[in-house]
């Protein structure tokens, strides 16, 4: 006896014997050899095609996300494909796991921050009066504030303003990103030093645009990290640096043992 | 006193106050906006940009890997999600756990035939020759042949025609094809039932025409589905499945339970 | 030019040609055939050996974690197996991703709770007024108490009398469990309806009586998963269900198609 | 409409409002309190409760495998642990995912052996005969004899001779073990350099005295490796590594850049 609470119901995708269903799409005739990686992503994850316009903005966020160098994130895949060659995929999915809070997840926080700011805002909102009271709960509760500020890329991130543009000639520069300026600006004042609007979270921004909720935005940085982590593998293959990294640390910990 | 036996070198990326370097390319003024997502992965995975050819077909192989329905995988990163939904990275981690030998990872198998096939070959090579040795070897071991056959797609899987046919017009339907064609219709005499090539072994035989080594292959198949998974999950936000899915298996176990 | 800020130290462990440390002691004559798992897992998270008393109360709490039925965790490893059998450590792993906020890691939050319940407190601390405050916090942020309540054992959770009275056997019930009741005396009050304190309350409450830090609990409960994990998939090599879960799942979206 | 091939039964565990049932047990009053963790462990694999001196020998085999220092594996897991703190499960699991065959995964290679060897053995089998072809066959396809030789370990691993003792004294010096010591010599004699039992042969050995299929052998070792993650997460919270193995890399790569 099956208990059925719930019928099961999924778009994503089904096959016979000689179609193969994609989003309701047929996926040999209409998709294949007709799409690129990014559009497919938005295909996927929207549910729907992405305009060219929108595939052009979207392919710049996930190409941003991809390499980072030497990261945790690409040490740790190295390091698992020295302990376990025969599962290539699971030294990917060992440095995924690392795709959180401190690094490269961030873009799932401003997100939300924008999204929970504008959320039932009036089109003629005062943009400046909610960045206000978002740095006032920020700084109330001593939390940083996502998406600006950067350890390394001072006065400015340089990717930012190349996103922005970007979004701007393909006509997704919004409130989203009208709001995060004005949460810089406030934070600056507030705050009496730069913090610059970051790439993390210009492409939060950015995805407020193009309409993705904000649970789903650190999955975008986890598609772009797979593509960064199996070209540290490919690296990795050619030129091994995950013993070397190993064998360094075990000595020193050896040679700093308590006597 | 660190051992140091070997210095620690990488072109993947490096970053300074105002520039960031992918692959030695100034990423911000030169790649970002200028290049999509499956030419990006084709970049960090051979390290050299890909010509417009090479992107448009590596796009179509990577997009044919994204997304093959209600696989197990998806049903893991959907349970995960369930479970930890804090943490959306780890549950397409635990998804992309399973691309193994059984789903998803084959291309990797069938790549490593041919390229050994290939490996001493003369230009003039005898690839019915050699596809009869394959073919014996594999069936002197009782081992199935990788990139022929298939549960349901049958007489032919629709996706094979359409990748070659995509390889060919790029200038990619080389030597490679021909030689898994020789090893299906070898393997087709021999075994006396229809073995067509399948979607895996297409996509196999065209990453060794475009140079990939057959080790990297299964981390192609890991980037596409890492697309498909946060498809899933975003599915799964809107319409969640896990919850049913589970309690309808541990409401069955507890039915069926011992007595 | 190797930039070290800081050595690199470590007590866990460290070899020898003829010898093997762990944890400061001879591993082979003094832990090995001297120690049981449990109390072996004391020593690598504490750094000390546990008196038998601690040992008795450590593992009576991780073996109740160890096996919770068909659980999600227990249906993502059995799915990855299914696709990755040479992988076994990757389905173990895929699983244990799932030790979240929802199912197994809730030790953690009730840990918490209690460790910053007690923080200040005077030896002669008011426990009462402390759990007043807190259920004062968790009902005006409208979140539920963690450690209460349970969908399914009711009126009690039968393990939790067992767990305080192997505590209480072993010297171990103190003020943390005392405020875990008075949460729990308080709760009922104001909500009006019964809240026992469950495993997940019971367990995280005797972790802090044992010294253990809040922000390690959930590793608690991913050692105890392991074990269960590699336990069911033991039984999916005796008796294979992920087939069957999956087909199902694949066939029922299928017939569910949009048309 | 639910395709139902086969029914799931599993008898893992189950709940109702006042029972708790784990392999058939009453797990309140008939396991909890009584049980350590390595005897559960026994149960939940070979579905039955161990004696008393299985379930010293399986503790022991166990302890072995938890701490072996700063692993490849230890390090990933506080690499993911910087990276997301929020999510301890995935650091866990990140480090389990290199569980593999070079690290920590060879006893299942060993037991595969050992178990092919013995499958259809008389009573009195010649072992040194069985060994001579079992090295006959790895010396001609040029492959390393799992569970005999160790890099560091010379010239004798010290935990062998420890494990076969406390085998020896509960009764699990059998014929795997036999076989392996014929292994051992034979191997040394044909390659004429000392080729130790190591560790992972030892236990690969006795998991066959116990009953243990090969397939489930890298499951024990994921077991200890997790309870030893979970204390290297532990050291981490206290003194942090992992930061300064990053920027070390990281400044390195940066250093020796391509100019």
């Amino acid at each position: 006896m099956v208990k059925k609470g719930k019928a099961l119901q999924s778009r994503m995708g089904w096959s016979t014997a000689d179609t193969i269903t994609v989003q309701e799409r047929d996926f040999t005739n209409d998709l294949l050899g007709k799409i690129d990686l990014g559009a497919m992503a938005f295909l996927e994850i929207q549910g729907r095609m992405p305009s060219d316009k929108e595939a052009r903005v979207f392919n710049a966020l996930l190409v941003t996300l991809v390499e980072h160098g030497m990261t945790p994130q690409a040490m740790t895949s190295r390091l698992v494909y020295l302990a376990s060659p025969e599962a290539l995929q699971a030294a990917v999915a060992a440095g995924l796991c690392g795709v959180g809070s401190v690094f490269a997840g961030g873009s799932e926080q401003i997100a939300k921050v924008l999204q929970d700011g504008l959320r039932d805002a009036a089109p003629d909102a005062d943009l400046p009066a909610i960045a206000r009271r978002i740095v006032d709960e920020h700084v109330g509760r001593k939390q940083p504030i996502p998406g600006i500020g950067h350890p390394l890329h001072k006065p400015i991130d340089p990717r930012t303003p190349v996103l922005f543009s970007i979004a701007e000639q393909n006509g997704f520069r919004g409130r989203y990103i009208a709001l995060l300026e004005a949460i810089c600006a406030e934070a600056e004042t507030r705050l009496n030093r730069p913090l610059p609007i970051n790439a993390t979270g210009a492409i939060g921004a950015i995805l407020c645009e193009l309409g993705f909720p904000w649970r789903i935005c650190r999955g975008i940085a986890v598609i772009s990290r797979a593509v960064g982590l199996v070209g540290h593998l490919a690296e990795e293959m050619r030129n091994p640096l995950a013993r070397e990294i190993w064998e360094r640390a075990e000595k020193e910990v050896f040679d700093n043992r308590p006597q």
